[in-house]
């Protein structure tokens, strides 16, 4: 099994126990490590439920080990479903005590929006490697605050992009590395559904909501991955078709990206429809992906005829194997905190555009 | 054959006259009716050389009766190629003459953008029927003058739309009016290729160049055709890559259209790259068309298994074929000024809105 950390550096003199903080590799050799990480995943929603749990059970690297959640009558059905033991079950008062459950190696934060720093922050201070649902935070400053929390605790933090890890979208990023086709030109980048929802929190400013934190980040995620860069400027505009439920927040943005090498992307999403698709053009050849960030079937194909279309179980699965093997092996995260700050870059970025009818440098 | 109406009109009291001008019909079955209206093309540039002159060895109801070239070597060309006789040669100077040749019934305006203006009103005061070519003119102030002309001059105006008369394209704005799939939600249209020329009027502003008013209208046709309706606002941006060859006009321009259905779409058009597709997301469905504005093969699909892939010979043909029926017919045309003049005033909105940053209402 892991060592649990506070526990064994209590067993250790200061300087015998700093070689084995993360970033130091000369004792881990001998310390007999875990087969499967224990994950506690907090907030019990729809993508708790009906997607990670599930993946759970087919993961290798880690299993549920714990729940966290506010609502009793969840505790009561996840616990027989899932045998959790009693000891590893928190509400969000008694969470902070985690920090002495060696059961439990990461904490999977799944929370609304608004709430994934103080959840973040509180799990890095207990010791806990920490996974964080995308979007990262509402603001660039909480998100800043959450990777300082994990440094300072010296444990990791991984953003749940299930689509960096799905070899679908590895193919798209890997031809934005190789360039097999010259530069990008041009992009255009779709992500939407319709949610018939009307109080959930992606309805809720407060609590984090509009479409483009949700499913606006695929959006531009597919625009960031398939040129591998950066936008350095932004226009957008946000609208709604549904003024009585999107009171609050956007339905649906629409926003152009600027590229450092000059490439451009017009991209949409919304709460309004459905659609989910990826054109990539490039100086000597096209990608296209349709969808590109489903949960499971996203496929495509290049101009030189490679078809894109690699099997896969569960994104979910295989982002959380991924993200223990490194936790496990201290290896580079595939998308730790990092990544997700670079996306709240641009949404605040495009929350300013709006609000000044103007293109934003960012 | 069609009567030629000045000549005409001389042998007649006036008030017989007035019967006989297009829009009433009283006399039309006593005229005989030509059996292959005389088209002259002005400039004899790629688009007359290479697409109209041979579309119209295809067609059925006109044919090349003439031309008019500030190039003496191209008319001695031409004159060879196609037997066009002495008489029906012009150039820009003695242009105005064509209103006493009979063999000429309409004049196929053909020149860069900053010229269409000053021949189609020429054209019109010479009593022909006038074809002219996208974009109608660089100012919507310019296409108010043509209609104007026309109408005063009681002369028919086609705009050179050939994707309107092309069956693919129609198979998308009947979906707009017979609504199978619900309202038009979110639209994405791409029109582009790489342009390698550098003094071509495309590049040269004072000629009504810049890649909005080219390949930008397919871009924004492909988002009006679709929704069917007139956009009511547009934010745009400009750019380019290759600074040296677009010191004068945008290379590349974006732009969001904001519809009074409440539908969006995000339209891309370049000098710079390849790219030509429409994909329309309804309520209930969608429709892709890639290429979506080629001379030939457009072609695509909709939600509902639709194979859209009809069969054309030339579009121009078809197009030439079809505003002649509308002269000889004297019903209406598929793509009259008014059309035109639809086009430029997104395209007048969407300079000011790179003029000033913002959104402009149309």
């Amino acid at each position: 099994m892991l060592i649990e950390r506070r526990d064994f550096l209590s067993t250790l003199t200061l300087a015998g126990a700093a070689s084995l903080l993360p970033g130091t590799n000369l004792l881990a050799s001998m310390i007999p490590k875990k087969e499967k990480l224990g994950i506690a995943l907090v907030g019990l929603g729809y993508y708790s439920t009906d997607l990670l749990a599930p993946a759970l059970q087919l993961t290798e690297k880690c299993y549920l080990a714990g729940i966290v959640t506010g609502t009793p009558s969840k505790a009561q059905a996840w616990k027989e479903k899932y045998q959790i033991p009693d000891k590893n079950i928190y509400n969000y008062q008694n969470f902070d005590q985690i920090k002495n459950n060696p059961d439990i190696d990461i904490v999977y934060v799944v929370l609304p929006p608004s709430m994934h720093r103080e959840f973040v922050v509180r799990a890095a201070k207990a010791g806990k490697h920490v996974f964080c649902e995308k979007p990262m935070a509402p603001t660039v400053a909480d998100c800043q605050a959450m990777i300082e929390a994990c440094k300072a605790n010296k444990v990791k933090l991984a953003i749940g992009y299930r689509c960096q890890h799905d070899p679908n979208i590895q193919a798209v990023m890997q031809v934005a590395k190789d360039k097999r086709f010259g530069p990008v030109k041009m992009i255009t980048s779709a992500a939407g559904y319709f949610d018939a929802r009307t109080t959930h929190w992606k309805q809720n400013k407060k609590l984090g909501g509009g479409v483009m934190g949700d499913m606006g980040v695929y959006a531009l995620q597919g625009a960031r991955l398939a040129t591998g860069e950066e936008p350095i400027s932004v226009i957008a505009q946000a609208s709604t078709t549904r003024p009585d439920i999107y009171k609050e927040v956007e339905e649906t943005m629409m926003f152009m990206l600027e590229f450092p090498s000059g490439a451009r992307a017009t991209c949409q999403t919304s709460f309004g429809i459905n659609m989910n698709y990826l054109q990539v053009n490039y100086e000597k050849g096209w990608l296209k992906l349709e969808p590109q960030s489903s949960y499971s079937g996203n496929k495509g194909s290049m101009s030189d005829g490679t078809i894109i279309n690699f099997p896969l179980k569960s994104q979910q699965a295989k982002q959380m194997d991924e993200d223990c093997a490194a936790i496990i092996n201290n290896t580079d995260l595939i998308a730790p905190g990092e990544e997700g700050l670079r996306d709240i870059k641009v949404v605040e970025a495009i929350y300013k555009s709006v609000a000044t009818g103007k293109s934003v440098k960012i």
